[in-house]
């Protein structure tokens, strides 16, 4: 056990050896047999005479704290132990900041494992590509960096990504342009912090992305539910003086309708008047499945308003914590004074690796293998929603992305339980009140052959908890 | 190339399809000599009538942007790049927050290696336990989660930082007070958006650590530097209204003296006048060699105002980015709910290596191996600067910690300017007028051999630059 002395203590150096060992033997960190420390390995690490120590230990001896032992030493001795007293400190006195105690935790339930895990962001981790993601990450386990690295990311990565999102999103950057981050989540973050002044008001989808919102909300941001209706977000309804705009416009989160390209100029015609930034969380676009993909908002953006975000928790893993975004080349620096003050830069060998994964082909070869995998775990679900959904529910097309909505009939149900399938609410996604209930069930986290039995068990759990549909189909 | 189209788009999709290969040409993202995909490619894609991809195609022809090939097929023609117009963003219009633009970045000039590398926070990678770490990530690597994890830390991590805490430091939590981060800053970024309510006066030492200064500044708090004395900060002259203090009490940074028994008692009668939380940064105190150790205050708090926070960052690498932070069990959930909305939680592999090298006692071992190391540059540099200091240049004993601050006589120097050479300026440490100039040399980055010709490339480099010294000693 460690010990600690002070010599300005006017205690003196015995008092303070024998309450701190009495006091351990009170709280039970060390107990009965449990060996101390000879006084003269006690005083060398002290520094400090061990006539000292032999002094504490006597006075624990005679008090019977600790017992000699046959051949040398002393062990604790068979003092019963007290219920120790506050080693678990409990302070009602550092209240959260407002704005941090009202998140809502977003129902993602951490370590609730569940047979069927219906959680839109919840992958099969089956899928993950382990012998490439290995090789990539060997040679940047070997040589760890000595000194921190660039805020915005590791050149050589940044270089991939600028590559990457102009391929197989026709995001127009240069690698200056693009930051690396811990997920979308964090590039939101940033940008927050770095561009919109305390107490803005903010405008988000609605329905929106929860996590967002909540994460809004944590800044004390006035946050602002703008309708959307069939080409996305209504932009007249966005109000004018928001100084931060947040959309999902390939495919809107949670309905799944893309913002058409007649809006997408509308809102950026809006944020030139308003000179506004408008973040696009470009989420899941990886898979599209139906619909021609339309130019991101970033790609028709000339004026320089429009900050794109990317992760690889969809198309990698939500384990890696990576992500990115793109950002006009005179937001960098701001971005960059501000990470390195937090957490200095990305972890180095995440970076190398995901760098190699993109650049030899890793990442294209394993997206083109899930996109087969989700295609047809889409389709079964789809398929078995359509054969099993009681009346009034109603499934909506998505042109991307790895979860369908389904629309309840009427509102105010109560959340359905059940041990076994997890998913999300659709009213939950509702800052203000629900228009709409129902349920968002993702494809990507349960295996193709188990999918058939969940889409049973999601459809009894439906019936079982809605006793007006009993008898129905 | 990357085609899009929308049907809504009054253009229609011939004139959508002209313009977007026009001008990929003129924009020099295709260049002569580039195949175009076959009109059959592009139809199939974008499902459309393949007539429609024809007569785009016939339009480019007839103005030379595209050239038919012998066998078939269309190239670009050698049509003269013109200069792109805006392919990189620049945009004036979205200025950083005033408090986030004034962050002064810490001199850790990224990227820039130098022969001789004396600043505070770098490591010798040579002396990163590379087998040992790749043993603990590969099972890590094998087994990603699906889903995300806990934002406070992996059950694993956080009982194996307990116990490590406990034994190496004698701060003494539970798994449950425990909270993974990446590294100390983001720690003390988290407590500060957690429990600091905006616009309020936080104190520092002073001088103090400028990276945990510019980040409290990036808050838009109002930060005071409190003066310190041979005992550490004065608690007498910390402002009352307060609402975070932040404190280096094993060895101060800059200066290197611990804090007294008997200042850490006032400052914690302090913290419970003021209900006022302090924030205890243990950096470096794996490395203590000169004197006994004294109690954390977090060890001394009863009353549940201290946060701990250490780093892996200089016992193991800064590239791994991990950290934590000891918090009052109170005090968890908001910095759970508030890590969920920004970056959901930690890495998952690195937090699965971190754990099993510290409970397969890798993590000790290698500290053991570092420890000898350190004394003997300790050693080194201290016995080389007072060899080698002009006079007047004053070594400052440090408790604890990898690098020797060295005081100037007088104010005002001129930054040392030096190719092969790094180091960190005393002055900088001053939020107010520096009350004393001088250097920080950390001796973590060197290797041994290296060191005495870094030492007489430093001393040479302050001859160099002080002309009133030359020809003294």
């Amino acid at each position: 056990m460690e010990l600690f002395i002070d010599p300005a203590d006017e205690r003196g150096l015995t008092v303070q050896l024998y309450d701190q060992v009495r006091e351990a033997i009170l709280a039970g960190r060390i107990g009965p047999g449990d060996r101390l420390d000879s006084t003269r390995r006690v005083a060398a690490g002290l520094r400090i005479a061990r006539s000292t120590v032999a002094e504490a230990y006597y006075r624990l001896g005679a008090e019977g704290y600790i017992v000699g032992r046959a051949g040398g030493g002393s062990v604790v001795g068979p003092v019963p132990a007290v219920a120790p007293d506050g080693p678990r400190r409990t302070s009602a006195r550092l209240p959260p900041v407002p704005a941090v105690g009202a998140i809502r935790p977003y129902g993602q339930q951490q370590g609730q494992t569940a047979r069927y895990d219906f959680r839109p962001g919840s992958l099969d981790p089956a899928l993950f590509p382990t012998a490439d993601w290995r090789r990539c990450m060997l040679p940047a386990l070997d040589h760890p960096a000595g000194s921190y690295g660039d805020p915005a990311g590791s050149p050589a990565l940044r270089e991939e990504l600028a590559h990457w999102v102009a391929r197989s999103r026709g995001v127009l950057a240069t690698a200056e342009e693009v930051f690396v981050t811990a997920g979308a989540g964090h590039a939101v973050d940033l940008i927050a912090r770095a561009l919109v002044p305390p107490g803005s008001v903010v405008a988000v989808e609605e329905p929106g992305y929860p996590p967002v919102v909540e994460l809004l909300h944590s800044h004390g941001f006035t946050v602002i539910g703008v309708p959307v209706d069939a080409e996305g977000i209504v932009v007249d309804a966005i109000p004018s003086q928001a100084r931060l705009v947040y959309v999902t416009p390939s495919h809107q989160y949670p309905l799944g309708m893309p913002m058409s390209r007649r809006r997408r100029l509308e809102l950026l015609a809006w944020a030139n008047r308003a000179a506004c930034p408008i973040v696009e969380d470009d989420y899941d676009s990886e898979f599209r499945h139906t619909a021609r993909p339309l130019e991101p908002l970033q790609r028709l953006d000339a004026e320089g308003w429009v900050l794109y975000v990317g992760t690889f928790s969809k198309s990698l893993s939500p384990a890696l914590r990576l992500g990115f975004l793109v950002a006009p080349l005179t937001v960098i620096p701001a971005l960059r004074a501000l990470r390195q003050v937090i957490d200095w830069n990305p972890p180095q060998a995440t970076q190398s690796a995901l760098a190699a994964m993109i650049r030899d082909g890793h990442l294209d070869r394993h997206l083109r293998r899930c996109r087969g995998v989700y295609a047809r775990r889409r389709r079964l679900l789809w398929d078995g929603l359509g054969a099993t959904l009681p009346a009034g529910y109603t499934r909506l097309p998505a042109v991307a992305g790895l979860h369908i909505a389904v629309v309840a009939p009427g509102l105010g149900g109560e959340p359905l339980a059940h041990t076994d399938v997890r998913y999300s609410e659709l009213g939950r996604c509702y800052a203000a009140e629900p228009v709409r209930d129902g349920f968002l069930l993702g494809f990507a986290g349960i295996p193709t052959a188990l999918l058939p039995e969940a889409i049973k068990a999601f459809s009894g759990l439906l019936r079982h908890s809605a006793p007006e549909l009993r008898g129905q189909r």
